[in-house]
């Protein structure tokens, strides 16, 4: 009988000679009614302990696959075929867990537009996310290297949860020259804006809770609040950003829990929200008491235009709770953001930061201070706008080129994004099922919507491809559009050439 | 008047002209009815362009320190000092957060338990962690390293939430090893088991619902079932682990969303439990529909005595979550952890697992993969574990020493701790605030209890410090107690006294 027992593995010796008797059994190596060695035997011939063998015969006993008879010896049990015992385990007890689950029903769309692994040959203009290949990988890992070499032996100790201390820091100086007054400690450091907001939710919004959110906004604020199971008031966007008359409404005829707004580069849109604007917003949300989530996230990738003040330094009354991370401007794999929070709310955040996972990761923490401590960051920065500014142009010029008259778009002065409105009796789904039949992928707008989803609208990434893919994108996408619009209008003509003939 | 501005800053310059005047006003450089420079004298003498001037001037004038009149001129205002305007607007227009905040009460004592410095000359045996001085730098900066450079771009890109894949392909082996089996997509990353806990708890744990937990127990678990606003119904643990026979009472007559257990070197006892004792937690649960969290972190770190397979491996019915990390026998401060769920799980713990952090970081995983993948891990933590049992026994020996008869306390096969009973008359919490006096900190047991608390037993780690402040600290503790006993038998003995003479 052939076992072979390996000591250098953590699995017990007694549990890897019943693994393996277990296997013999099922290839029919034993069959039903084969005796086994006495347990002596077998123990002197592996060089094991008796000890050992008895729990393993008292194991596959257990398990109904053998039995002993005193005085008889121990003997292969007449059993259904073992290769199947895993699968028939979970088929005969299986637990059953839909009445258990809080929320069985609820699964994330937001999970599929998070896949960012293209097939090959496909363009991508789906992900607002900053493209890899612009990564500056050595200066990185040299300061990694220099942050690892000075403390890695703290920085592989548990810490401390409102974050790793010289990058809150070095943040409350950024977020001073952006006019924001703030000592480190109401820095709380974070696995990136996703996490952000979904602590603030988790402290703020109760099942059933109201909040207000831009219509069409960022998916995994969606995501979030439906999370909470809160219901959504949504606002509309225009020109100069959260339609403001109609959240003067809402605020006035509903007690909302929070405002979400990202009133520079909106995602979707693109809009940036004016100084009057912001004040005109954060007046409304003063006077209804009603706390505003600021999500400044695309700031740095301004590629015209002015700077605007963040909401948050213009907040006189201690409502706004600014998030922002390095995940756009720098590396989203690193998972590290940051909240300016009001100081009442900061113990709570703390709080709560602490027994969801304790803290963010020491080592992308002090990787991206020493990095960006160097100036590092910010010479990464103003080369990614550059070379972004340019797809965004060339972008421009191929929709002006491609795309047919009927279509809009904004010209953004910043973010990763183009905002493109359809004719309404186009469905940008539709149009991405075709479309990725010929190698091009972007986002159709449905699934910027919480409410009154529009399907006539896309989005459009320029940061993740070159140049001359965006064109070729945008003349695909184009192609394909004018023909379904073209479809369209030759079906319409027929229709009111049909109902004429009717009337007659 | 002097303005310097700096044309590198990202803030905007005529936010930093508003800045320097509004100091210049607070300091008393320009005083109320001082008249400011025109427009176009000012642009000019600053090198920017007028609208600059405009912007900045109309910011002023809408905070109110400015005011112009035309054909006379910009003066400054008459207003209270700027020095106090950050406080007054607080001070006058605050937000008021307590009525919105959905749970202003509830403030972690796990907060103060998880921070770990101490102070100088301070011997700390309040941590159950790996000890930093031992964590083998140079080894795991050559493993993040060659991560690195394999693939520095994939790591700082976003990834996906089930994980790092070759992280997950390397714990699914690892599991086979220990009778779980399991594919890698069953495998789910997480940022260690406190984020395993919380996840789980938001897809199991509704407020109200009632969740077995041992008693005493893990902190870190006690606060994220009191997160979710649960109900505890607390076991004893005794020499076999969690208390069968209450647990089965338990069961019979209530309806608990989950079993909390840490079957091997449970926190803080230290008990593992038999393989007889965990199969019969299995029947009990299957027989009741429970699902059972096996947190497994201290599984690695046996002294003596022989493994005993995990519930997960013995777990025929699909019920066990099984969860670990790598901050015991590695890292805490990369923060990386996983979690074996069954099937109808996963999807919905990866759904929460991406909107609340997207993924745990990459290069963490990448990192901490690197290190196991190249048996360094395991090199490692041999390494650990020999420094660690030397260490028990010589805090097992000054026990025998220094304590008194009265104190009994368990000698573990393996984990970080001893866990001590005193005499009833003895508060641990009482004897912390004197040892903290002479240098020594300790864990009081009460805060390892969700109910009942006991407020005789102490937690001491020996992990984290040497042989010889172990033995010192010890002592330190053991006079201490001494002194409090036999205070006590003195006031004891004087209470018994009078107890008589009053009877006579």
């Amino acid at each position: 009988m052939l076992i072979e027992l390996n000591r250098e593995s953590p699995l017990p010796l007694y549990a890897q000679i019943v693994t393996q008797m277990r296997e013999m059994i099922r290839r029919g190596v034993l069959k039903a009614g084969d005796r086994l060695p006495a347990n002596r035997e077998l123990a002197k011939k592996l060089g094991v302990n008796r000890n050992t063998i008895t729990a393993a015969y008292e194991e596959l006993t257990a398990e109904g696959i053998i039995r002993s008879h005193v005085g008889q010896g121990t003997f292969v049990n007449d059993v259904p075929i073992l290769g199947a015992i895993r699968e028939e385990r979970v088929a005969t007890f299986p637990m059953s867990w839909n009445a258990v689950l809080t929320d069985q029903s609820r699964e994330s769309s937001f999970s599929n537009f998070m896949n960012i692994q293209s097939q090959k040959d496909t363009i991508s203009l789906s992900h607002g996310l900053p493209q890899s290949e612009l990564f500056p990988l050595e200066d990185f890992r040299l300061s990694l290297n220099r942050a690892f070499r000075k403390e890695g032996q703290t920085l592989l100790q548990l810490g401390l949860s409102g974050g790793y201390q010289p990058l809150q820091k070095h943040l409350a100086a950024q977020m001073a020259l952006l006019g924001i007054q703030v000592t480190p400690d109401e820095v709380l450091i974070t696995n990136g804006c996703q996490q952000s907001l979904d602590l603030i939710s988790r402290i703020l919004v109760r099942p059933g809770d109201e909040v207000v959110i831009e219509n069409p906004t960022f998916p995994g604020a969606i995501s979030v609040f439906c999370g909470a199971n809160s219901k959504f008031l949504s606002v509309p966007v225009n020109q100069r950003g959260i339609d403001l008359d109609v959240l003067e409404d809402i605020l006035t005829q509903r007690r909302p829990k929070l405002i979400y707004t990202v009133p520079t580069f909106q995602n979707p849109t693109g809009t940036a929200m004016d100084i009057g604007a912001r004040r005109q917003l954060i007046e409304l949300a003063a006077r209804h008491r009603v706390p505003i989530i600021e999500d400044d996230i695309y700031r740095e990738l301004r590629y015209d235009g002015a700077d605007v003040l963040p909401l948050k330094a213009l907040d006189k009354y201690g409502l706004v709770i600014y998030i922002s991370s390095f995940s756009k401007v720098g590396f989203p794999g690193l998972r590290v953001g940051w909240m300016v929070a009001p100081r009442p709310l900061i113990e709570h955040l703390n709080a709560l930061k602490q027994r969801s996972d304790v803290h963010a990761s020491m080592l992308s923490q002090a990787a991206i201070y020493e990095f960006a401590r160097q100036g590092l960051l910010n010479k990464h920065v103003r080369r990614a706008k550059k070379i972004y500014a340019e797809r965004r142009d060339v972008m421009l010029e191929a929709l002006e080129k491609y795309f047919p008259a009927e279509a809009e778009w904004n010209k953004p002065e910043g973010g990763m994004t183009i905002w493109i409105r359809l004719p309404e009796s186009l469905n940008a789904s539709q149009i991405l099922l075709e479309a990725a039949k010929q190698g091009v992928i972007f986002s159709p707008g449905e699934r910027f919507y919480a409410s009154q989803p529009q399907c006539h609208l896309m989005r459009l990434s320029f940061t993740m491809t070159d140049a001359a893919q965006i064109e070729l994108a945008v003349k695909r996408l184009g192609a394909i559009i004018k023909t379904q619009l073209s479809r369209w209008k030759t079906h319409r003509g027929i229709l009111i050439a049909e109902g004429r003939r009717a009337l007659m």
